[in-house]
């Protein structure tokens, strides 16, 4: 017999060689119907996987993220079969699932495939997946799986089994299809319902641009037809709601080849946008207690030694910057925290000075990889909405809660609800993996947690998710579209007091090292703008879009009376533009549509007789002929509704 | 007979040999007694040369700065004298006038001078000067120059001499004292009546670390004692007012060894300053039509290849930043404008949309010597307040007279009265000095000219000083220590729309290219507060200053109600603070006077139960016992009556 704990604590005996699916059995029937993977003491497993030892099972089902996994990894099996069942000859590679579906890698030889082919591979796959197959995996020697590779010429496979160890290979079978694959399946193709063919990209084999290049098909699977339909929208909206498209419709920033990739340049009305994120952040900075200061955005390499940051990241950075006479090195700064070090350096503090919050809306340079890049999200400069607080050890509760109350707030006001934190603490089982004493990280653990407690947030712990040099609270939200983001952290560090040598002088009269709390509500202007467009399609809170109306004259008989109604809107702190082209009303409320401006105030011979305009919601609603004290209070409300005050 | 045509265009017909003394005596004896110093064709020469060929002369006086700079340069030369006189052995080596004053580098071999022997070399040198010797120019061959310092072992003088042609070189005489010299010298040693020793200083050898350290000593002299007793008051008055120190008391600013030299960390209260001159900046400029923009710190080579700058300065720059793959290169910012060609580029306008108004606070970072570094003056990475404005060829004169409303707008509110302009022209008889047409280049002069003119500006024109690329204006203002200098310029720019190939429809249809504007009414932010800070003692104007009230209890009791007052204070939107340390108000109040609040509030019982403060100006002036509202009308009424709108 051995001993099975499960999630809940509870510990089963079973006799030696039982499966996860009999386990499950055991359970309930319901259970077993759905379970389609599981782990065992950290490894995952096959549900048919005999169990021989003691050991922690965890049972997956499609609701876990680990289940999806093994549902898309399995039907790469079965893509892959159905490709090579159409197109004979063809070499199979690798075929992982991935965050939203899976690849397959593969050699098409002189063949290849385009989108046109994609109905006839779903197909032929799904044909396949109906034979309820299982997925049954077996030991093979390398001897016996190099040769099975070699037989069908597969220099790809024969590549990989040579770089295991004997012993260790394992062959998946299902149906007539064999793959050398280290497991991890459901336990039968009969579940998968649905299977899109989404892309078909180049890939390098292993990466390398050296090798020769293969064919990277992708594809999704669902348990149910109506969750594919479902995705499929959803995918559709996401492609509307591209930052990058929306960007560019809305004017917001734009790329140029000269400046260089990744370096974003922000247009009047993304400037605008960022500078009122700024202005909205800072107010509530400056009523929570924090300072803001301004530093360079390059220091010599000895402060990034100092840090640290150079010796772990330099040579993947942006190279130092040397100068004419060859007698300094700079780098560009990748973070803020060091100048701010030595911001608190400069004077002496003691603890009745502190907390001290130094905020800075700080642009750093990081260096990604061009294959890397993607709009707004991942850009090569960026600017933090960074602070970094210095407080004593027990001050730590109190300013985790004033940065949960300020995040929240923040969140608020920018229309998320949905949201979730993770706190992540040391692993307890590897004291050698961290920095600082253990009294400090059982302190700062604490706090943090209590913090979250009696703040009443929705939070997981990870244990050994910590950072070497100390604990974090993480917020993550679902945007619109039910895609997670994770957004700033909230981190407590013992390592940069220690490297710069920070101190406070303590009631004591002695010296005593402060700790140093970095967080950034936004992250970043660049991602968190992004996030924005993507979950507000673009129709952003009315206290924050740049153009919060549009006159538009119905010809140019009114300008006059146009301009009069913007300097009365500017009077009234409303943002507006007036559209005096000589175009037709309809079209220049259809342009305003595109531009996502909230409001359209319409303005001809009734309007300017009666001193009203006639206003138009982005979408449609009509609120009629008003005058402009009714429109203020209109917007004043709507904003109101969403921008509380901190 | 030759002619002599003097600055006012009238023609003198004198014979051949006749000297600048004779002609001035010519024309009055008053100006004779006046002349010190001459320029003949764009050469210096003595009063006493003999002038043998036609040509243009102009006469200096003490009020001329020529005229300062041969008195301080001939001063040099009687100083020099004294020097040799009381430590015999010493070796002379240069000795030219500067700006203020003049130096002379001496090899004081084992003997050395210090501040406490500044009072004899004074009064030798003032004997010296009593003397009323007579400078006198000669040629001498180069064996009969080398052979004379040769003989008295100077290396220097030797040095100096082997890189002359024979045939240009000069000894001058006075007294009994000879030094080889150039020319340039007043006529009589008389009429110094004042010398003032200032320092001394090592420098090496022709600026070369790897020769032999002399001692520079520096001196000023004047040609009456109280204007020496004026300078040295200004002279002090000027330390009180460097804007390190006050930086330093105010808590604005910082530096540190670690970020790097000439790299400035804004302190809370600097930021905070930095970023109420850019609100009040942001706000006028967005009244006259700018838009702002954010572009990246860097650019890609590429960048600065295409806007000319890097050939022209790459070398001397902070050198290029290598990626870790080393496949593309980038260059830290050293100005805006080539970034927001790309922003400009970045979509198609048509005449109907010019001018567009781009500006930005942009950081940039220029490679200076670390023995140039000043403070905030001379920097290695400083915010310009920068807009680039693209526009047709018609609308120079328009937009030069928007930027010089808004420049005397920014000028005024900050206390700015004594301001003077220049509008640099081209020299007409150079024309291949300059690229662009001469239509264009007329059409751009004339509309500056016209735009000063009709802004009635109190300017003057500089021909050959404009850039190769286009006529500028710059504001030059006098601060309070009467000191000249020079601010923002705004400079047209026909070249990088050429080079970045800017072009928009016309009328016509056609494409054509835009006139590009620069300009920068502060300069750049770091300077400006230096200036500001010397101009002021760091008194800014109330609607500036970080803070504007202190609130002082007058003991623990009444911390509430300062508290309370603090809200009032906030509400009615004045920056202010607590003093609540466990200190007597009177030790409170020194330190409020030191850090320059213009207002302190003292509050204790009288005061608590009346609901008043008791209201003391920076300086002393008692307001006594008023209400908040009255204390808020007050700070109110002296905002306004220098910040006026625009």
């Amino acid at each position: 017999m051995i001993e099975i704990t499960l999630p809940d604590g509870a510990i089963k005996k079973v006799s030696e060689g039982t499966t996860p699916m009999e386990i499950a059995k055991s359970i309930s029937e319901g259970l077993a119907r759905n379970v389609i993977s599981a782990k065992f003491n950290d490894t995952v497993v096959e549900t048919t996987t005999s169990l021989n030892q003691d050991g922690t099972l965890t049972l997956y089902t499609w609701n876990n993220d680990e289940g999806k996994k093994a549902f898309w990894h399995s039907t790469s099996h079965v893509v892959a079969q159905a490709i090579e069942e159409l197109y004979p000859g063809v070499k199979l590679t690798i075929g992982p699932a991935i965050q939203n579906g899976f690849y397959y890698d593969v050699d098409f030889g002189e063949q290849s495939i385009s989108e046109k082919d994609f109905p006839t591979i779903e197909k032929k796959a799904i044909e396949i997946a109906r034979g309820k197959h299982d997925y049954k995996m077996r030991s093979v020697s390398k001897a016996e799986a190099l040769s099975y590779y070699k037989e069908q010429d597969n220099v790809y496979k024969v590549e990989l089994i040579e770089n295991l160890e004997d012993g260790t290979i394992t062959f998946c079978d299902h149906s007539s299809f064999t793959d050398l694959c280290r497991g991890g399946h459901i336990p039968n193709t009969g579940i998968i319902k649905a299977i899109k063919i989404l892309s078909v990209a180049g890939a390098y084999w292993r990466g390398d641009e050296n090798n020769k290049q293969l064919t990277r098909v992708y594809g999704i699977s669902f348990p149910k037809q109506k969750e594919l339909t479902e995705y499929l929208e959803l995918l559709e909206e996401a492609k509307k709601r591209d930052h990058r498209k929306l960007g560019k419709e809305l004017e917001l920033f734009t790329f140029s080849k000269k400046v260089g990739q990744g370096l974003p340049l922000w247009l009047p009305k993304g400037a605008a946008l960022r500078e009122r994120l700024e202005d909205f952040l800072k107010k509530a900075q400056k009523k929570a207690g924090y300072e803001m200061v301004v530093t360079p955005h390059i220091g010599q390499k000895e402060l990034y030694v100092t840090s640290g940051h150079y010796a772990k990241y330099g040579e993947d950075s942006f190279q130092p910057i040397h100068t004419p006479k060859d007698d300094e090195e700079f780098l560009l700064k990748p973070m803020n925290c060091p100048h701010h070090c030595e911001i608190y350096n400069s004077s002496p503090f003691s603890y009745k000075d502190l907390p001290k919050r130094y905020a800075e809306f700080g642009t750093v340079y990081r260096y990604e990889q061009s294959g890397e890049l993607h709009g707004l999200t991942r850009v090569r400069g960026f600017t933090q909405d960074d602070a970094h607080i210095f407080c004593t050890p027990d001050q730590i509760n109190e300013e985790f809660k004033n940065v949960i109350d300020l995040t929240l707030y923040v969140l608020g006001s920018l229309g998320f609800e949905n949201f979730t934190a993770q706190v992540s603490v040391r692993d307890l089982n590897k004291p050698e993996k961290y920095i600082g004493s253990v009294e400090n990280w059982d302190n700062a653990e604490k706090a943090i947690i209590e913090a979250a407690d009696e703040k009443g947030l929705d939070y997981i712990i990870e244990s050994g998710e910590a950072a070497f040099y100390g604990p974090k609270l993480d917020f993550m939200i679902k945007d619109a579209l039910g895609r997670q983001w994770q957004l700033g952290t909230i981190q407590v560090d013992y390592t940069l007091p220690e490297r710069f040598d920070l101190t406070y002088k303590g009631s004591d009269n002695e010296l005593h090292r402060p700790v140093m709390i970095h967080r950034a509500p936004f992250g970043s202007l660049e991602r968190f703008v992004a996030l924005l467009l993507e979950h507000t399609g673009g129709n952003f809170p009315l206290w924050l879009i740049p153009v919060q109306a549009i006159i538009l004259p119905v010809s140019e008989k009114h300008e006059k009376y146009a301009e009069k109604v913007l300097n009365s809107l500017e009077n009234h702190e409303i943002r507006a533009l007036i559209d005096n082209r000589n175009e037709t009303v309809g079209k220049k409320i259809r342009e305003a549509e595109l531009k996502k401006i909230p409001f359209m105030l319409i303005v001809g011979e009734q309007e300017e007789t009666s001193e009203n305009v006639s206003v138009r919601r982005h979408g449609g609603e009509d609120f009629g002929s008003i005058s402009i004290n009714t429109f203020s209070d209109l917007v004043s409300t709507e904003i109101n509704s969403t921008l509380k005050s901190f």
